[in-house]
């Protein structure tokens, strides 16, 4: 599989352009043709090649969606959900136009249940609005993948982030959805009870289902109560291998870290450029506990304890929330610290997931890989899930690099696979991954496909995504 | 909808004779068709009547599956999976006859990875089995609906119990799956990485599909450490808005319990008669603390605290383990200590599960209806999930009390819903329930049927159960 090899969707012009007037007619200046805003709603975040959409419609509720989808699926139109834009694998791009549905006009915060831990959103909630939302009633949002995404777009790519190994994933966050099918029929996808064992679990269908089966117009979200106290801090180690293994330990001895986080010494040398900081430049993880004032010291005491074990430290820890706050900033400018290393260059990040026991051997291998091949690109882990990425540096308009660049990233995927893990750990397939489906699924993408097909028969939701083949 | 109302599977005779031929050539003695094992594999825990397979196959592996599925599928004739036959819902039932897959030779532990972790099991190993073979590692699966059920069934019943508050249900403890799908092809639904975006979520698909879309030959399952300390007591309240206020204050002030069991006066009356104790006959929490030295007793003196602020208690508490497994021996007895109430009688278990901010009016309102109505059910829940049970204890013999007690079953089911909570927190829906999947899922149902219909044509996975209408 090259990187290249995106799936190809053949254009209907036909039918856009019939619906291209059926939405204009609908929803008047809500819906733009425009050259730079249909730019801004493909692909810009990675060396993926941008892939316009035909339009832009802004739907401001459930009803005027279904509109949407059933015109594009009268028509056979590609209907592309939209968030933010921030997915690193091509997800918004419109291979073969279409419809780009941007989400931003649904972004009501429409109920916070404290009692239930629970609230309900529209998708284009960012994070970050919901966090602020949230800031007085003595609850937040865990989930952070970085970058402020949009819920739904979270929710579609299953996302994750710093914190995924104290309070999990998207896949865990959400309670429930209402989505538009392809039928343009609306579905609940369960109520608010914590569990239920009442019929399929499409929830978490649609959770990371990549937009691929339905257009998600509201969801329910678990939420977690803010902890009394926070302790935190940055632990150099000797070795990559010295930090994984204090990880394992660390989870083994079921110490409730909230945040555990690998950095390389390259990703190390570009945060202390790009961040004015002066963090030792050898392989650190960055912690984070959560807690009773009692608790976070004893855990962060414990945690000391393992890194000294593994000749690490010292871990120099606070409770102090703006050193924290320094510490957690530099952690999540790594993206773009990197660039620092090869000014003017793209990035690719890849995004592998392993059970933690191969996260050292894992690491060491692309690391000598990376070595081996000449390729600049840092290292940043989400260790306590087993989930690291490399930010591989790279001239896209040269070819020979990208081809090298390509022939790593399927030597770290295959790694991966070969280990019990998997291609994406919360980035999702996209356009970027889905030549690697096939070797991570065998015949489970057969079952994928005949789910998209039941439920998409004309394959109208982001064709050209997930399942290539 | 009435209890009889059965999903009818018609009788494919033709086929049936043929797959018994196939499989008595194929598995000699491990194949049977005498009338007790084939009573013994139809339902027999509650009230719903029984109905019989034609014949009862033993598989030792995968390979051995395939065979099976595949005589099923093109003779079309029903398969039911079979695990240890405790499901409250008639999930074992065989109402248009076939094959019971019985999966009680397929009970190896494959592996135990203690640094990630997890363990691989075949579906007909028990969670007790599990327990003693971890029992030398420090790690233990948490999973407990009471019964010693096997694996592959809580799998398939998205099952959890008592400890869900802590450490989730089936959804969130099954990290991987194979199963043999109705092509009778193996899929392996991820790897054994701790989180993954690759693709649709076919695990969760799998989990709760009560055997309707495959047949699992082997599970991924997390596994916890055994916490270093245990505190557990009963505290009674004076009602049961008042325990139900603490468990919503326990929850809120994230106190991470791991028991947290709500017990009405009438069975605790009868948990006192069946085991000879002396608990007081009030409505009464029963809970659990894990943790550290220093965190149960934190834990458990913050829960007194909460108890009194809502004129409960007191709360004895103790770190003896003797003790707290009388405690829990005495809660997870109280099923058939229900029985002392009403000799002779049949059982009918709700299942019903809530926002726990409506824990407490659905409780009442039920106690209530029970009480109006002349019925004779205790109740005891998980009040930490917002999920009880009403054990209705009748003569199934009696017809009018039989309509009572379906018009009971039909009120409480509505009105759980109509609190979006679910009609079952973790029996699933088998027959018993399948007439309120209508109203609890709406369009989902059919977004349901289309699934199951793409992924088993001819339906022979488990007919007549789960999908009504």
């Amino acid at each position: 599989m090259a990187l290249g090899d995106m799936i190809v969707v053949e254009r209907n012009e036909q039918g856009i352009a019939q619906v291209l007037e059926i939405l204009r007619n609908a929803f008047g200046d809500r819906f733009q043709t425009g050259n730079s805003i249909r730019e801004q709603h493909g692909h810009t975040t990675t060396y993926l090649p941008n892939q316009m959409p035909d339009g832009v419609v802004f739907p401001e509720n459930t009803e005027e969606v279904q509109t949407i989808v059933r015109a594009c699926a009268a028509h056979r139109v590609p209907l592309i959900p939209f968030g933010t834009g921030t997915s690193l694998e091509g997800h918004v791009n419109a291979p073969g136009g279409g419809i780009s549905l941007d989400t931003s006009r649904m972004n009501r915060i429409l109920a916070v249940h404290a009692e239930d831990l629970d609230c309900v959103v529209e998708p284009g909630v960012t994070r970050e609005d919901l966090n602020r939302h949230l800031r007085d009633t003595g609850l937040f949002f865990p989930i952070d993948p970085g970058a402020n995404a949009s819920l739904g777009g979270m929710a579609s790519t299953r996302a994750s982030g710093t914190n995924a190994v104290r309070y999990g994933t998207m896949r865990e966050a959400v309670l429930s959805l209402k989505a538009v099918m392809a039928d343009g029929e609306v579905v609940r996808t369960a109520g608010r009870a914590r569990k239920s064992s009442a019929g399929y679990d499409l929830t978490r269908l649609l959770v990371g289902a990549e937009g691929t089966l339905g257009v998600i117009t509201e969801l329910t979200l678990r939420l977690h109560g803010i902890p009394q106290a926070i302790s935190g801090g940055v632990c150099p180690f000797p070795t990559l291998e010295a930090a994984c293994q204090a990880v394992i330990a660390t989870i083994q001895m079921g110490i409730p870290v909230a945040r555990i986080e690998l950095v390389n010494a390259l990703q190390m040398k570009a945060i202390n450029t790009y961040s004015k900081l002066d963090y030792p430049e050898s392989p650190c993880l960055f912690l984070e506990f959560h807690g009773s004032d009692a608790g976070v010291a004893e855990q962060a005491e414990l945690f000391a304890m393992i890194a000294e074990e593994q000749q690490g430290g010292p871990f120099m820890w606070t409770t102090v929330a703006e050193e924290r706050n320094k510490l957690w900033k530099a952690r999540h400018d790594s993206y773009w610290a990197s660039f620092v290393l090869r000014p003017g260059a793209k990035g690719l990040s890849t995004d592998v997931c392993l059970p933690i026991s191969r996260l050292a051997e894992c690491v060491a291998e692309t690391e000598a890989d990376i070595e081996a091949n000449g390729l600049v690109a840092p290292i940043v882990g989400h260790a306590g899930d087993g989930n690291f990425h490399t930010l591989v540096l790279m001239d896209p308009e040269d070819r020979d690099e990208v081809a090298k660049v390509e022939a790593f990233v399927a030597r770290l995927n295959e790694r991966a696979i070969a280990m019990e893990g998997t291609c994406t750990g919360e980035h999702g397939i996209g356009q970027g991954k889905s030549g690697f489906m096939r070797r991570e699924h065998g015949h489970g993408v057969d079952v994928m496909r005949t789910i998209k097909k039941a439920l998409d028969r004309d394959n109208i939701f982001n064709p050209g995504k997930m399942i290539a083949g």
